[in-house]
């Protein structure tokens, strides 16, 4: 059996918790450092897993002898110099999306992640579902023919604390990045924008000068129309699913359950009590399959996992979006420009 | 085009109602005398589709040369002597189930029913109902292969007056009969009957002597094991469906919907808001096709309306069944006796 | 019990057959005179219904003492005209859609539309489909709160003719006209539209100048986002769905199947055979209920039947999605100028 | 936080490798002790989980100072004697089902499981499975008010190989018995057993002097009806249903897929790619949970674990099936006697 790989985890977080979660319950991978400026946060985290290596500075992480990969799951302004040194330190890394909200500040690095060959994977956790991998898998065998329309339904829960909101970028930038993510799972190359944002419940969200509702459409370069949309909030539980559309069929991604029973009474039939209300719980496989596919992307050169040119279309598609809602235009786009 | 048949009406309760309409809808047919004791009943339903002919004396009715065929919609005890006179006189029938409670009686008609040429139909619209009977169609088509188990569930909104209880014959002769039907529908020949009846809830039925449940375990000449479960009441609505399994897969009727529409709220997702809660709702479809069924099996022998025989071997299970949940034993039968 | 409303019918095509068949079926209603340039087709369809009544001219129905009301099945271009005569006769008209390709036509009618007690009613059979009926309903009773986003998925088995295509007034004004329509059937008042246009799979409709598929946001008045994804094929029939999300909840539309019949073999579960791939087989139950509603409009001033002014405005939406798919832009639009 | 609880695995088959995957994945056990006469098996699952204390005896586990708890994977033979040591030994055991195929053996060692305070748990793992589990605590919350009638659907993917049909005890101690206490999870107290067994498919089977498939009605103490519907072999996978019937409605228990994924073509529509075929897929999470309840039932003595008596009176339903199925004669239990 080959030796587990090592991972330093930079930041313990929400995310970072998720992280620590998977690397313990992958045989294939083991946690070695423990990294947060919240000294003790990190500490608690290093004590639960059994890790003695705990630091502040992330600097020290990527230069420990016994760390063969690192996880991002700091802040979004640090992913940008953080991934430049872990480059330079030849550390593969898996960074949270975004990799920043600036497309200046990724630009300023597309070069030296393109220049690299160590591994930099991007967090859409969502690309390793089983459910939405399965119709993807079905897609490229050809079962439903060319691909012609993809429609992507993102609802969740409940809206962000609006302090959050002031600095998260926006609805496009932060919720939608997701299921810009998943459209280029399906269609790659997208080369036009158009979107519509609205204002529907949440006051704070709109003096805050962000949407809490939208419509989004994406051009594929093969002619696919694309549609996403998303809500702040949704009263029954996290709303993720999917349809792809094609000439011989269509393929359908439904809402998850926690199990299978169905009720039958006076005030209704065939009825369930609830789908996850919380990301963690709807996408827990998705994220130990993440983590496996990181695992496999170093060691086998398997191109799994989503890298940074990933990570800065989907950031190109949310400045674009941003536009369009803003303006009132369709605007074209060239990820490969 | 053919002249439509004319139809003689026998009764005009509740289920002679249906019938009435369906001759009116279907343009294979047409209702030219109506008959009931109360004739003032009659006479009603006599205006409603324009009839001119109106009799509280059926016998006038199988007498009349306008009257191609006859539906048989009054009491249980009338019909084995309303068949024979129809068989005499050579008018074709449609008679709702069952045939008589006693199967006595209706032994002493068998040999005259068996030596005539005379279509007798009997009223087990099921059979006709679009689901039950595509599943017939496709498991004798061989889709599922071998047929190895039949299950029925079978639960009635609310159970009958408690007047009507006491001269029904029983749950297994006024309520399980039509499963009897159409478990013969899929395995004509049953060999065999086990049944449990229970008091659950109704003190009412209790003290009638009759069963408000029961489960009924039937075996087929070919080894097939059939389920029966039954109730006489069910708050979600008419409770009718079906599960045919084979070697090779399994084919299943669900309730029935008014739409298809369904609701996602805080307190459950996917519910539909009810079935239909009565049975002239449920098999509307079906009471239209058994009239159809009949003038086909009249004029071109097309025998797809079950006949005496059909009639006949549910009660004969019926009666096994009574038995069999009263000493507790598996009562052998053998319907071709 | 009331007379019978008196119908006169224009014009015998295939939709002309339908509501030949609703008036019918219906009792409140009977067949008077058909009327068809192709006077043979005329006549056959009077005689399949036993009317004696038969013209080539329109203005023959008009004047018949026993109208009461027609209908108006004739092609597009015969109906300003027809309605303009009906209006002056005062004789009530359920008029197909659209009432012209031209938006200039119809507003040339519509002040005397606007100035005359004389019922106008729009066939859009959609609006009277059980299913959505039924979310309709239930939206307006405030089980999913406010209103926020609707999505309307709309696929024809397969694209019409490609002469028919030429002339059709392209696939918003021809197709996407029905889905403007159930917009405003949940949100009347609709102020912007923008739409994108493809070509997916049919070199025919792109040599035309059409569009094979499109997908189409609308802002309501209230910031509702609507979203509207039409494609001209769909291999699994007939694709009709719709749904309402809310402040409290979601209710949804699914597609209609002929059966519960769900199958389970070696090679996949719960499947079942198909959906309704014909138009009139999907929607018989909205024919016969639009019809029904017409009567009540007449009778009873019920303003059930969508009228001249939803003609237009599904009208005035679909040239402004022509613009926005043809300019990259977002159209503003004001129903009410 | 607490120690975790120290288990030694007797028996490295299968389900013992199953249970050892178990105890390594829960923070609260810890694998101290595996013991097989294969000694060579026993030392590679010692191996691949890090555990050093490996022996062909069972006796030496019961005697260790670091063995806090057994599990019970070892051949139905060994039971009873092991949990008679156990039990002697006061080390809380969990027993795989059944106890032994002999009643008479079972009921040898009641007294001493009755009069002693070690937890002894029977590996009844469908109890523990998320479905079942919620659909009992609804039942138990009233949700359907009175519980009427109980509908449990069980059928295998395939047979068994026939050396083992020859040892199985027969298809009512071998695979029903997971029915019958599923029957007693809701209704404990069972007081008439019914069953009808049939040879449909299998001739191995049948010349090995047992069935292929079968039927069973169990009437409970309140006077539940209870039907179990029994094969051997299920094309479309393992298939496990369960509904429970009351006064207020209905519950029920679907299969299982491994995604949401539907699909729509030419040939069908909304079927599903199929289940899992084998129960160790179906139910790794019951065998989960299986673990926790036991080593809470030890902790806390919350009594969650079906117990000694649980196991016997699974038996004593066994064994009067086999009865009735022979007889052909219902059979009356008294599970207290």
């Amino acid at each position: 059996m080959t030796e587990p790989l090592k991972i330093g985890l930079i930041g313990t977080g929400r995310i970072g918790q998720v992280h620590a979660a998977s690397v313990a319950a992958l045989p294939e991978t083991t946690l070695t450092w423990v990294c947060d400026p919240f000294v003790e946060q990190a500490t608690a985290t290093a004590a639960r897993y059994g890790v003695t290596n705990v630091t502040a500075d992330a600097a020290e992480v990527l230069a420990a002898p016994d760390v063969d990969a690192i996880i991002m799951a700091s802040p979004t302004p640090t992913h940008v110099d953080l991934l430049s040194t872990a480059i330079d330190a030849g550390v593969p890394a898996l960074c949270e999306k975004p990799i920043d909200l600036d497309i200046a500040r990724v630009d300023a690095l597309r070069g030296k992640a393109a220049g690299s060959t160590t591994p930099i994977a991007l967090g859409f956790n969502r690309r390793f579902d089983p459910d939405f991998a399965e119709v993807r898998r079905r897609v490229a065998a050809g079962e439903i023919g060319r691909l012609e329309q993809l429609s992507i339904t993102s609802r969740d829960p409940e809206p962000p604390p609006i302090g959050y909101v002031a600095v998260s970028g926006g609805i496009f930038r932060d919720m939608t990045i997701h299921d810009f993510d998943m459209a280029r799972f399906f269609v790659p190359d997208i080369v036009e924008v158009t979107a519509r944002g609205a204002h529907q419940f949440d006051a704070g969200i709109r003096d805050a000068g962000d949407y809490d509702a939208a419509v989004v459409t994406l051009r594929g370069a093969g002619g696919e129309l694309i549609t996403i949309t998303n809500s702040r909030h949704s009263v029954y539980g996290y709303d993720q699913r999917l349809e792809a559309f094609g000439a011989q069929g269509l393929l359908q991604v439904s809402n998850v359950s926690p199990t299978t029973v169905r009720a039958f009474g006076p005030n209704g039939v065939e009825g369930r009590a609830g789908y996850h209300t919380f990301f963690l719980e709807r996408y827990a496989e998705a994220y130990r399959a993440e983590l496996a596919a990181f695992v496999r992307t170093i060691r086998d050169a398997t191109h799994e996992s989503p890298g940074f040119e990933d990570g800065r279309a989907a950031l190109v598609l949310a400045d674009a979006a941003v536009r369009s809602a803003a303006e009132g235009i369709t605007v074209p786009v060239d990820l490969h420009a």
